[in-house]
């Protein structure tokens, strides 16, 4: 089993990833949670019925207690409400208990969990055992919680690092096709931002990856935990302007998932649509070749990611960009490439520019 | 104007104390809140009758835009219900403004100003004006925020270092009698774990302080502040033992402050009651003298703090004191006295000389 460390001091842990991994969970537990002798997972009931037994099976294994606690499969988890219940709940289960907390899902519960965890008696440990891509690639790694607000996504959250992180890959394997197309959106954006081989090896291997052949996956998966492990590692709370290029292609990337109502197009096809906007910019700005645009949107295209916007109206992409301020004191703040693997921050782009890179995608 | 800092490397911030310090606020926030130019205020019906036009102005002096929220001027606003409340009201607010928060009232308002402004987009910047001795001397410091669940108090919250705080000690001239001398509990704690000049000033000049002369109140402001701050200092998140200190005379006292309802007695009379107990433990672990004992209980008498525990059962308490874990790992863990100024952590103290010494109380 293959291991990524994100170097963060005393907050420092591990990104166990492979097919299989969960197997190890239990001599990790011992080594990473010692002295933490109960969990309180936090999955959903699809997950639950699927896993279930195997996740009792590993926690019973490591001689550890378990509470699992159920919650919605959606966006819907992502409240205030919800959370606190799960906090009332963890009142009671730890009262005579040293109790820890397991994402088991995708991107939702472990935004959730990991909020309910550092706020818990200002913070008791959680470890993210994502399941989906998405969530394996990104949103495990790095801490970032939060729960949602009526007012807007992720208003309310922390920065607070898990205490171990497990990829197993094997739990990729029941994803719909569209949830794998969704987020080889995040990482191809590991690939434009930072890592040129690892675009290369999508564009030869698109297919393993789809077809979900394990040796890619775990390829895949692990290239890009070491890229978002590294960025993690040099600027945890997004103070250096290092964490900056992970937002790629979601300046506008979120305006359109916004503009669809979060229901026309999920978040890696926002994103991939906003990584070819940004491109557009790059390209128009002339810090990158026509030939390396049109190798982006090839592969955006073979991986079955929209590349045009369909159903939208410019004007309320554009308003929802300037609801989405990433960008204080600035106009606005683009993530552009100079390259495949190469990126720079730029900000004041023209309006002028930006409107009809947005509207070149429609 | 006086002024203390508290060391946590990029979270330092200064603590600035004094007779009419709220009129340094403009060139304080100029200085440590550049950019932001909005101050979201939170304070109850009570003070902002009595203190709203001076704070208005003041803000308005600064150029500081300002929306204030009140909240019920007792612990019901510490709780998650209230604090999405705020968060929903904040997310509305800092829309297109770079907002600040201002905890302006004692230890509930700023307890729950705190943690909103911790999660909040995942922390926005937040400043301390403490209106009551308690909250100047203890609560303001150190970044502990909270909410409470119905299970308990201060069960959800996050560590959280404001931008400054500002104690004026003018705003102590309107607190009640009682309000003074709960206070002076956690003054005398001070004096007893870390500086005994500081508890012979209180020997000598009770009747100063209790009678709020600036000279006394500002002097044992910020000698108090100053201890709190070197503690919170090397001992930001409580890892390393030290803060433990400051829970001397906490441990029962919670204990007793429960088993009263939290109506019973308010937090600085069970804390001078839980002093009591933990002297006496140390008084028979013969940490030390019998004379030091008497002049303990002696200043305690003399503040208005009871010396006796009243109208309550000695096995509520100790029920209680079992409930309230703040020892894990340990049977229990008290902060002694080695003399007046000198604590020690003592673990494990026997069950039969802990019902002792609160029996001696009763």
């Amino acid at each position: 089993m293959k291991s990524i460390k994100v170097n963060l001091g005393r907050r420092s842990y591990y990104i166990v990833i492979g097919s299989g991994a969960i197997r190890c969970l239990s001599g990790l537990l011992r080594r990473y949670l010692l002295g933490y002798d109960n969990a309180y997972v936090v999955t959903n009931a699809y997950l639950y019925k699927k896993y279930g037994s195997l996740l009792i099976n590993t926690f019973k294994a490591a001689g550890i207690g378990i509470k699992v606690r159920l919650v919605p499969d959606d966006e819907k988890a992502k409240s205030l409400a919800v959370a606190g219940s799960l906090l009332g709940d963890i009142a009671v289960f730890s009262k005579s208990r040293r109790v820890f907390i397991v994402a088991f899902g995708g991107g939702v519960i472990g935004d959730l969990a990991g909020f309910v965890a550092a706020v818990f008696r200002r913070g008791i440990p959680y470890i993210q055992i994502p399941t989906t891509l998405l969530a394996q690639v990104d949103s495990s790694i790095g801490g970032k919680t939060a729960v949602d607000l009526r007012q807007g996504k992720n208003l309310v959250g922390a920065f607070y690092q898990p205490r171990l992180v497990v990829s197993d890959t094997d739990f990729l394997k029941s994803l719909s096709l569209r949830e794998r197309r969704s987020a080889l959106a995040e990482i191809i954006k590991y690939g434009l931002i930072k890592d040129r081989s690892l675009f290369v090896y999508l564009e030869r291997s698109l297919r393993a990856v789809l077809g979900l052949k394990s040796k890619a996956l775990a390829f895949i998966v692990r290239r890009a935990s070491k890229i978002k492990a590294q960025i993690v590692s040099a600027d945890e709370r997004e103070e250096k302007g290092l964490r900056t290029s992970l937002n790629f292609g979601h300046t506008i990337g979120h305006a359109i998932e916004a503009a669809g109502g979060f229901t026309r197009y999920n978040h890696g096809e926002a994103i991939a649509l906003g990584m070819l906007v940004s491109s557009e910019i790059s390209l128009r700005l002339k810090l990158i070749t026509p030939l390396v645009f049109a190798r982006i949107e090839r592969l955006i295209g073979k991986a079955g990611l929209p590349v045009k916007i369909k159903g939208l109206k410019l004007n309320d992409i554009i308003r929802a960009h300037y609801h989405d301020k990433k960008f204080v004191g600035a106009k606005n703040r683009f993530v552009l490439l100079e390259g495949i693997g190469r990126f720079r921050v730029q900000e004041n782009v023209p309006e002028e520019l930006i409107l009809r890179a947005v509207r070149q995608r429609m």
